[in-house]
């Protein structure tokens, strides 16, 4: 047994990678939970394609900002630039999480955001789930994981939006990635994103001229859960 | 270990709540049963926000037919106060059960009642599943889960609906609502609305021109189940 | 410990009917099976409205050709009538199932055949699936379950389909029926049915034009399975 | 317990074949899969038509490229001369599968190639999936699955497809076959492909003029996993 560091943050994503099987969020090695420290300034993520049931504390690889590993005997998973572009500008976020998930990667693939259709979504966001169109061609042919992380960052910048208040993102043609303060959330948010998208197909196959929730639906059911007076779960 | 008073609608709350994992019917949190003591004047329901895995017949709230906390640390479900008014004005149920079930809450989302297309729907119901318009502002703005509960009442009232015998709802882009004599047949209630639901979706999906069911096995389904001469099931 | 007899027919049925919650054919108790003894002229069925996990080998209704009850405390199946008459009228069936399956009825309530798109059907029949449309308005007030069990039979005799090849049926607006030589094979009916049934909605979906399956590979594969020089399965 | 030689390629043949259902792939018979020798020129393979909870080591068949019994008491799978025509002129592939998928399935009963939409298809290959059309009324009539075998062949060898890249075809009117460099690796192929059929499906329901995956990403997610500079996974 080799004497490893970063316990902590090896634990939890650990905790966090083997909650998205039970959750349904993926097939095989389709996914990846990252876990951050902010005082070292590293953050653990899952070994690149290894099975969910060979994943164990000790083979979470830890990476810097910059994606490069600081201790671990495996590749990190093919994504690490990603999350490592996240962390090091989104100062707030405690975890990142990347899954292939079936209805919201077939809304990806769709290009286009979720529209918000009813309380389930507008709990946990107040706006359409957004989706980053495809990356330009020299994007993708340079360090592509590295400039997908621009391509969310960009998207928030030029939509005005907060990733302290939409956690979550499809990247055209690819997949979702969400976050939170602590990766438990951005499994939590990966987990209802995927309900989400689901509810929201459904609903246009049975009403294709369905309505938007309206606005005071909208703040009403968000600040329920989020607002200074929010009065759901415990205090 | 405290001293706990309505030890058996505690017990009855907390069973009901766990059947809704086991029937697929909620993710995480996202839903809520209650159990009232008519004698009492009370009823049992889940506390806010908490996982299923940590409920027990201890940590069910108990409030009064105000919405108020009679008994119980936790607060009491976000929705307690559509519960509340639902026991004051239906004198006849004995548990009430919300959830956010995919294909209902996908049909409410859509604003539309679910048509009566077979044999499984008029095995419970005579007429569509009603669907509430979503509410006016100055409702949502207010008391809004005290409103909710006015607009599912009124809605019932406006179409001539008894809630003896359709015993679910959906509330327009929100979820379903469902209640019986006890809250086994709520949850009974919720499982047969979301399969319904489904099924629905379905039938319109092979057959956009699919007819209603015609009056006649509507009135037989029904009659088979409930009616004075019904012979479904154990005297 | 009553002593019963007819104890051969009331294991297998209770068996058969186990299976149908395993193979996520039923919810809750909307489905039954039987299970025929020829030379005493009588079959064990599922009581009705009794939940699978209560059913017992011991409380299978015994019943005879006509519908009566030969054996048994506990009212038959509410489709008790509709088994009799198939039972009576096919004499080569060995056991009958009744499920409402999500697809299968989901195309019964589209009071549309479904249509014979590709092998996995064609390993079990040559024609597309009857759907027989909802019966008279005087069948459905008189002797429902009885006449349930004169519109399949007619259907077929109209249709110049045989029950010995073509061993499934939907009721429009209702739901499957099934049947074949054992029970066993009729309950491996339903889940075939039911599958077939969700392949051809997506076929539709995928391609509003699929055409269905050409003659000779209807018959190749049904050969296969069933024709004097059949070569599936084990000898 | 009889002496049986081939037990590398048995227990292989075995332990893959029992994936199948543990992925959701098949419903009771309906799938196999074979692993070759090359040494000694022959294939292990299901026996035909035997459940899977009764499949062991000893009662899969040994089978050479003619398609001839070597070994064994069952009969092998009813497909297995598609297998020996495969392994016979594809000398790469150490495993073949064949499923009836729900989702592959509906596709290859569409006779439509499934578009690359994304980048999960783009991770496995850089076409889109190919979907042979029927076959000819006279290969049908005549050997009918070593003909099968030859129309994958043929397909291939039309449309300038590499068998070594694209490990997967639908066969228009009947489903999937997957193969890969080992049976583990075409058993992974098979689950892929019905991941990928459902999310193409859900894509074109969500966005009906959804464009095919740009060239610059199917070539860069493909090569992070299979080119000559992969990064994806271990070493």
């Amino acid at each position: 047994m080799a004497n490893f560091n970063y316990q902590d943050i090896r634990e939890a994503a650990y905790e966090s990678n083997m909650q998205l099987p039970k959750l349904g969020l993926v097939l095989f090695t389709f996914g990846n939970v990252s876990v951050v420290d902010r005082a070292k300034g590293v953050f653990a993520i899952k070994p690149s394609g290894v099975p969910y049931e060979k994943l164990s504390p000790e083979n979470m690889v830890i990476v810097d900002f910059e994606g490069d590993t600081i201790e671990g005997d495996m590749r990190p998973s093919s994504d690490t630039k990603t999350h490592a572009v996240l962390y090091k500008h989104w100062e707030n976020i405690g975890g990142i999480v990347h899954t292939h998930s079936t209805y919201a990667t077939a809304w990806a693939q769709s290009q286009r955001d979720i529209p918000i259709f009813g309380t389930t979504h507008a709990d946990h966001l107040t706006t359409d789930i957004p989706c980053a169109p495809p990356m330009a061609d020299h994007m993708i042919k340079g360090n592509y994981e590295y400039e997908t992380g621009f391509q969310i960052l960009n998207h928030f910048k030029d939509h005005g939006l907060d990733y302290r208040e939409v956690e979550m993102i499809l990247v055209g043609n690819h997949a979702p990635f969400t976050w939170g303060k602590t990766a438990e959330k951005a499994v939590y948010n990966s987990a209802v994103l995927e309900t989400v998208a689901q509810m929201a197909l459904l609903t246009e196959q049975i009403n294709p001229n369905a309505p938007r929730l309206k606005d005071s639906l909208i703040k009403k059911h968000f600040e329920r859960k989020h607002g200074p007076d929010s009065y759901y779960g415990q205090q």
